[in-house]
Order: structure tokens, then sequence, then C-alpha cells
């Protein structure tokens, strides 16, 4: 009986089950002769034919599962080399695969272009975009992101409040080890220079510890506060991601020769910095980790339809050729179209220098990005302090 | 003009400006002749005269207020010495002050009740608590848990999903030096014992490495995943916070004599124990840090109701006579009640014996204490891994 497989790839979304919920309404609706197969933990599963039947998934079912965060069929970061590509090409042939749909990141696309290029029966490789970080090219953004972004939004709009009440130094270290998205889209919700973030550290920029400290003192000078969102992927000045090199216990000089970061984890190292440099301010390091990614609390419904979407349009397309699902946006309109796989495959998009207003604030066309994306702020009464 | 002068002390919650509201809006209705005053930044501001009049703030303002997290009045963790107690009872008697109700924890309780001693006005004392931690005694629960104890369920729903997804170990280290509530209370949305968080470590219970590490190889081997909520302020075998020896750089032995942990913040220790003794799995830990206690996008509603009422309650209880305003819990309903200043100023209330089924769970009982107070989890689609 033919079939169509799907299967989840690389980090989790909040909204990642709503492509995958997408793709199975759509499939059903297109040829209700197919079995559609979930493969658990992505390529992995696949090699072991370990698939779940969805194709009698009730709309309750699909309903909960929809609104439900995190891969619901697991995921994997496999990478399968020649012989793991094999073994797949012949699990899709064995389960009389038409189409194999994962929906993942640019990993994810480039294990499917891989597979396309070896294949050489009919089924259709389609690849349905997600991820937190924003980084796929030829997307204008990627499901996943906005609410990923909204929750970093609300956290550091939250902490604004908090070092108003009781002024300080705040350092959040969002995830990112490539592209700073995720890191800037709070500045979404500034109204005034007074809000935060004050100051935004992306990967895209050299991070340089004697212009941080400075770009601190000059925020907690003239506001009694100064909040910071870092991403955990800031490199130094050749481009050596700075937790690398704490990790490995280099000696960091800044551009006058000091010493200034040595030896282990990034947050914990920044914390050192400001206790050094800013000994009586209250200053704490949070770094947010996993939470963004697929907060129960923050899922964005324009993220959720345009996950669907995603999902049902990957589905569509996989009933005649292979390609990346992208989110095209026209100036006025977000729409999911189809381009070559090897245009996303492996490849990272950052953050465009017109984005930046310097190597440590977001510019008002990077703002006006975020802004277009995010929900708008919640009405929040201004401080009497 | 008489007055009756309002002000927040301690750390923020999601809900303390509701309880400003309900005191304001309480103080209003029950005397039209008062004028109303917050000081700016508790004490401190007090003892300078620093104070806003809040008297003609409009219904659409007291609203936004309500809705906004974190001390609008600016906060103080000061704590007044024989001399500043005399200043701040100056300070209330230029304002011509007939009550003083502060907002804050058992510091906060521990300074109204200091000036209520010294004071030989007729100025009343109105304690109206909050606190994430939930560890003001007399208290059946505390105005601010609730929403901090949602997010922090939130969070650890989110992860388990994320590490079912992909198998791994992670620990979320929570706020709550002396308290484990806050660490504990993700166990109300636990359905099966599959249901995360596995483990709990609060302050309550000694926290033993060789331990630790026992319990999460039993889970993680079980399970595929192991998800660990952690207190911050979790204790040595002999109470002292094992931050701080972390800090102090000294030498950790388990039963076994092997050394542990040597230096350094906790979340790093944690994580190096990790990967020592799990060198295969993922391996993750994250510090919520300052995230679940003001967030703008959990504020539950029912501990806003709560806030507004103790804070309307205050403002009443202060027309007669000074006390600390705690919740009281009849089995049935929620609701306010003075008591003297001196039965929770300066006290610390711990999770009960009852609460714990060993160092490392929660009791049936602890777990139906969290599940009265937190929303009911989402309702969740069971992942197909």
């Amino acid at each position: 009986m033919p079939s169509i497989v799907i299967a989840q790839g690389g980090g989790p979304t909040a909204v990642i089950n709503q492509t995958l919920c997408g793709a199975i309404v759509a499939a059903r609706q297109n040829d209700a002769s197919l079995r559609i197969l979930g493969a658990r933990h992505g390529v992995r599963g696949l090699m072991a034919k370990d698939v779940v039947d969805l194709t009698q998934l009730s709309a309750s079912d699909l309903a909960r599962l929809g609104n439900t965060p995190n891969s619901g069929l697991g995921s994997t970061r496999d990478k399968p080399d020649p012989s793991a590509c094999a073994t797949i090409l012949a699990a899709l042939d064995a389960l009389d695969a038409r189409a194999f749909i994962y929906i993942g990141g640019n990993d994810t696309a480039g294990t499917l272009d891989l597979l396309s290029k070896r294949s050489t029966s009919a089924c259709r490789f389609v690849h349905a975009p997600k991820t937190i970080d924003n980084d796929l090219v030829a997307n204008d953004h990627v499901p996943g992101f906005i609410s990923a972004a909204t929750f970093v939004a609300q956290a550091f709009s939250s902490v604004d409040l908090d070092f108003r009440a009781m002024p300080g130094i705040y350092v959040g270290i969002v995830m990112g080890r490539h592209a700073g998205f995720l890191t800037a889209a709070p500045t979404a919700w500034q109204r005034t220079e007074d809000d935060a973030p004050h100051l935004v550290y992306a990967p895209e920029r050299p991070f340089v510890v004697s212009s941080f400290v400075a770009d601190v003192a000059a925020v907690y000078g003239r506001l009694g506060r100064c909040i910071v969102a870092m991403s955990e992927g800031v490199q130094d000045e050749t481009g050596r991601p700075l937790a690398e090199v704490l990790a490995a216990g280099a000696l960091e000089r800044d551009a006058h020769g000091n010493v200034q970061l040595t030896g282990g984890d990034l947050g914990l190292e920044i914390g050192k910095a400001l206790k050094t440099h800013f000994p009586k301010a209250r200053a704490r390091v949070d770094t947010l980790g996993y939470l963004p990614r697929g907060f129960l609390g923050t899922i964005d419904a324009t993220d959720r339809a345009e996950a669907y979407a995603a999902g049902a349009f990957a589905a569509e397309q996989a009933l005649t050729r292979s390609g990346s699902v992208v989110l095209h946006y026209d100036g006025d309109r977000t729409a999911p179209r189809l381009v070559p796989l090897d245009q996303v495959a492996g490849q990272t998009r950052h953050m465009p220098d017109s984005f930046f207003s310097s190597d440590s604030t977001v510019s008002d066309e990077g703002r006006a990005y975020f802004r277009r994306l995010l929900p708008p702020r919640p009405d929040l009464f201004t401080p009497f302090v």
C-alpha cells in the first residue's frame, strides 16, 4: 500500500507539531489511498523501519498534538553517511513511500538533499522548515521562531521592570550559535531607548570585552540599570566563539591588553567580569537555555498557523516534486513556496548588516522586522521609578 | 492632610502591583479624606520623603498598573537600623500618616514589626504578603507564588517533552535559598511517575552528590531521560548551602570518599558531575534565575485576585490596627486574615516533612497541595516516543 512518510529532525519548537498536523491533514485530503506513516526519531527510526501509522488519527488527537510543543514523533541529530543513506532509501522503498516529508532546519534539508540525489525511485523529498534560530536562507522567517522570540521578549520586558524596581545589571544569554535573530528579537518591544534590551550582542558582530564593559558602564550610568541580551554564540574579533575560547581556558586580552576572561562557562565568566568592573552593582547573569524553544505558556497564534500551513503545503507539493518549503513575504502577506533543496541545505542565514546600528545595538530596520513578526507588547504601566 | 502610605519591599512578583491596587482602591473607599501616597523604593524612599501621590490614579491606570508585573513603586532590600527607624517614623509623622502598608516578605514584616514597636504615634503598620518563595509562616500560600510556580511547571513540562523527543538529562536550577516550594511545585502537573520533574532537590533535605548521581542513573536507565528540579539553595549534610561550598572552592566528598564538586558555580559544577558520570548522555543544566518571578506571559488569574484581595484587606485593617495579612485556607476557600506582626516577621516557612517521600521525591500530600494551587496542566498529547 503506497505511503507518505513524515519525520521530525533537530531541536524542537513550540509549533513543530502543527507542521506535522498540517502535513497529515493535507496528505489525507490529497490522496485518501495513501497510508500516512510517522518515523520515530527522524532518519534514525526510518533506518529501523520504526514507524507509527498516523492515517487514522482523530480530529481531537490532531488538535491536541498540534497544541503540544516539541517533536511528537521524537527527533534526532544524526547525519546519514552514504551507507546510512542507502539504508534509508531501502526503507522508504520497503514502505512503498511516494514521499518523505522531513520537518527540520538546515541540517535536515541537507539530509533530504543527499537522499534526493541518491534516490533512484519516484519518491519525492520535501523539507518543511522549523527552527527557533530563524537561520534558514530563502525564508522571510521560519516557523518556531515567533513563539521563541516572543518568550525572549517577554523575558527581557519582565527583567527590565525587575531592574527598574531595584537597580543593577542583567545579562540574559540566549540560544544561537551562528545567528543573532533570537537574541535581537526583544528589541521589537522597545518603545524608547530606555526600554530593554539596552545592549544586544549577536554572533554576527565581534564581541570585545573592553567594549562590552564600556557599553554597560554608559547605559548603567544613564539609567541606573542595564539589561543585556547576549547570544551564546558571541565571537571574538578573530571569529572564534567566546564559549569555546573560555572552555579551552585560553587567555583573553582586550584592545588595551588587559586580561578579561579566562576559563569556564560563558555566563559565569561574564558574571565575573561584571563583578570586577562593577563591584558595587547588583549584577545577575541568567542563561535562558532551553526554555524559549518550546515553552508551553508562549505559543504564538500566527506562528501556529504558519507552521500548520507550511506542513500542509509540503504535503501538497510532495504529490509532484521535491524541494524545500520556505516562507515568502511579499510586503503584505506571508505564504509558503517551494525552492530547490540545495538552495537551503546546509546554509546559515545571518542577520544582515542593516539590522545593526553598532556592534551592540539594533537598527530601526532590524526592529521593524521583529516588530512585524512578534505580537504587540502588552500595554504596560510605566513604573513610578 | 492625613494620609496612608504604601510601599513595596524585597524581590518583585508577577502580581505585587495587584496588591498595591487593592490597597489604593480600598483605602479610597474607606476614607475619601485620606491622601494615598506611594513611597519610592520602600523605606529608602520614605526616609527621603520621596513619595508619589496615588490618590487620583484613574481606573484605567489602576488596571494597567495591576497587570504590570514587578514593583511599580520600586523596591529595596534595606533593613533599617534604630537610627533609620527614627528617620522613617519622623517621615511618617511629617506626612501625617495614619497607616503604613508595606508589601513584601518576611524581612518586610520584620521592618514593620520594628517600626510598630518604636512608634509613639497612632500610625498603624500593616504588612501585605508577597513572595515567590512561599516561605511566610502563618500563610497557606503567599501572593506571587502561584504565578511563579506556574511558570516553573510550564518550564519543566516543556523540557520533559523536549527530552522525550531527544533523550538525555536536564537539570533546572530554581530560585529558593531556604524553602523548596517553588522547586517542588511542578510536581502538581505529574500524572504518572514518568512525568517530569523526576527528581526534586530542595533545601529542606540534604543533597549528597553520590545519591544524586545514583538517582539520576536510575531514572535515566528506566526512561531514557531524567528531568531534575534543583533548588539553588540545596545544602550538604552539614546544612551548608552547596553554592557557598562551591564558591569557597572547598572539596566535596561523597559517602564513598570520591571528590565530586569543586569550586565555581552550582550549575556549572552539576554539569561537570553529569559529564563525568554520564559521559555519553546529552546533558544540560539551565538556571531559571529571575525568569519565573515576574514573567509577563504567566500571570495566574487566582494569584492576581488573591493579591488584590490581600491589598484591599490590608487597607481595611489599617483603619484600626497593625498586623500582618495572611492567606488562610479553611479546607474550602482562601481568605485574608490579620495576625500579629511578630508572628510572621523574620521567620521562614519550610516544606513540611510530609511533603517529601524521599530526599529526592515529593509525596502525594505535597503534590496535592501544589495541585490545589496551580491551574490544571494543559491537555497535552502523549508523544509517540
